[in-house]
């Protein structure tokens, strides 16, 4: 039970991509993920979430440095162009880190 | 298509303060914005969301370092005094920054 | 209102455990904490949100580097063992600390 150093990538997107965002994720890597129904304006326009199809959501993941980058790279590659999509990524330090 | 240092913020307030606050945010510069649902407690009680009239909000903004302190100030000057509302800043990576 | 770093604590477990944490995070020091209804998968299996009872929870504190880690150090003895919990903290810059 150690601390580490992690990276927290969050990504808000069209609600409709969660599926195929949350195989990629696991594919890639990452050992879990984290998603709250969320609402707001960016790019393209006002979406109001409150579960109607035109909801985004915010996904969490917390992996380590290489995954976060096989992550970021496959959805700059496959999302970024034809989706509303906005993905950013910090440090976080992760108690208990054998979960990610 | 190249990563930036951006700020994020995120404010958790009062839900009733939700359209003021996002008329402020896209006015004084920033790109979008994203908008949960929250319960907690803080300086003034507790709060219970699930979309009653005393629920709070948690509202995120990525933006670059001069917008953040145009929202920083506004907020600051306009709410801290009469509103429940916490403001913290952090910086983040973003990916396909030309959306903020 | 000066700005402070402070600590942001994230902590993504079970909706069963929100009352005993946030009686935790009160008794040990933190002003306050905001709670928001997740879904996700973690190292438990996948869990859906929307309130069934299996639902998780993502609580977010901010607080002053010695009640970080006195909750941090509360959490890893009496919850990682026995349930589903990813807990991780970062700095922030918080405008109005006074609140916490």
């Amino acid at each position: 039970m150690t601390n580490n150093i992690c990276k927290q990538i969050t990504i808000i997107t069209e609600s409709a991509l969660e599926h195929r965002l949350t195989d990629d994720i696991q594919r890639l890597g990452a050992h879990g993920y984290t998603i709250t129904n969320a609402r707001g304006k960016g790019h393209r326009g006002v979406r109001n979430a409150d579960w109607s199809t035109s909801s985004n959501i915010r996904v969490e993941v917390v992996c380590g440095a290489s995954v976060a980058i096989a992550i970021t790279e496959h959805f700059k590659e496959h999302y970024f162009e034809n989706y509303a999509m906005i993905l950013f990524t910090s440090d976080v330090e992760v108690m208990r880190s054998e979960k990610f």
